[in-house]
């Protein structure tokens, strides 16, 4: 019964996410932390009122410290003195006009966020940190997706890959796993209607991922799996493996 | 006869990149445009005093758009009517408890300066932006730089590595190179008394590069090259060779 905490969970794959959790048996997830900047997602109170109090909001600005702060102390309270066993790293922004801002949410956000959180996942069973990147952050396949116009979020989210790695490298002997997730191309606000794959099915595979993470993945970056898709033509592949950075 | 510029040259790599620019003949290096965020580097204005007006230098914060724009004024004065040959963007910070102000530095500016600066670089005849980078960028190279203790450097020098990318596949075609270079670990202020090299030899190693700058590598990351390192134990091997992402 692991308790999760999900972080930009007002639309897109953070509500997608918290969606699928709250499908998922009890003996599987437990306490289901749904944070967003101001708490006004009709839908998301739709599901945490659905949930038999176990979807739980909180509000939380992941770039500002405070706030951080306080989210500790509320995700605190909510797991009554047990630990936090996955945190998910998931709000993020792409403006190519504002590429600091871009940066702030996409890079230094989870950094905060994952700083703060250390003691309470330290007393989680699984220390897991997952960090929602995308293949678009691979320089190594910057030729595949040449044709997407969209520089800040390839930019920030390479730079989020390196974060990983550093998390990864500076904590693994304490028993903690940061992991990488390529969610796939989805159709959101951020990845368009013109994307590969509904939000809930990238959501699905992304819990997948997560509920089978092992320490060997520790810095790792990893694509969604979909049977079919291994050879499909085209840099999105959704193979399942590594991706190279 | 060449022109250059090169930003945050008050002392480090820059410093010691217009100082070996400025004993260059004069018929393969003309203007050497030295910026600097304060004009009171000493041994800067020495070797502009020394110089015989070929080094001639521009005030510039590289993370402030006004005064990106009145040095783009200002070398357009200087150049007299001709285009810039050599964009380096070299400025650049360390600071993990300011991750924002880092990226800002080593990421942002270099996207400001580049962007202001290429309608004088398209009338150059090189076209070349080069990006001053490092090796402790690569993710793909992290295990081996596990034990240095920059992940804002390191965070943000990824990031810095996929901008290269980004302009280089944008100019490509109007016959422009953007190129990243490692130019090793040199003794600076940033570097440390412990580092591999002394500057002087990294800022040669490094404009040996400049010099010889092919289309062909554009959007590509290079290593220095110093015979007699390529085999060394460690990481750093100045092989002169592509470096992995």
């Amino acid at each position: 019964m692991a308790s999760y905490l999900v972080t930009g969970c007002s639309r897109g794959l953070g509500l997608a996410l918290i969606t699928r959790l709250a499908t998922l048996p009890k003996t599987e997830v437990g306490t289901i932390i749904a944070t967003a900047r101001q708490d006004n997602s009709v839908r998301l109170k739709e599901i945490a009122s659905a949930s038999s109090g176990r979807v739980q909001m909180v509000k939380l600005d992941v770039t500002n410290e405070s706030s951080v702060k306080e989210a500790v102390l509320a995700a605190e309270h909510q797991l009554q003195g047990k630990g936090l066993d996955y945190l998910v790293n998931n709000a993020g922004v792409s403006d190519w006009d504002n590429l600091n801002e871009t940066f702030n949410v996409n890079v230094t956000a989870p950094h905060l966020v994952s700083r703060a959180f250390l003691p309470l996942l330290r007393k989680g069973e699984k220390k897991t940190v997952i960090n929602i990147s995308t293949t678009l952050g691979s320089i190594a396949m910057a030729d595949a997706f040449r044709a997407l116009p969209t520089p800040a979020y390839k930019i920030t989210k390479a730079a989020l890959n390196m974060l990983t790695v550093q998390y990864a490298q500076q904590y693994a002997d304490d028993g903690f796993t940061f992991l990488g997730i390529s969610p796939g191309w989805l159709r959101t606000d951020l990845g368009s209607h013109r994307a590969d794959l509904p939000v809930e099915v990238g959501a699905e595979k992304v819990l997948d991922i997560i509920q089978e993470v092992t320490p060997e993945q520790n810095g790792k970056l990893v694509n969604i799996h979909i049977p079919g898709w291994e050879t499909r033509e085209g840099p999105n592949q959704y193979d399942g493996k590594e991706i190279p950075w």
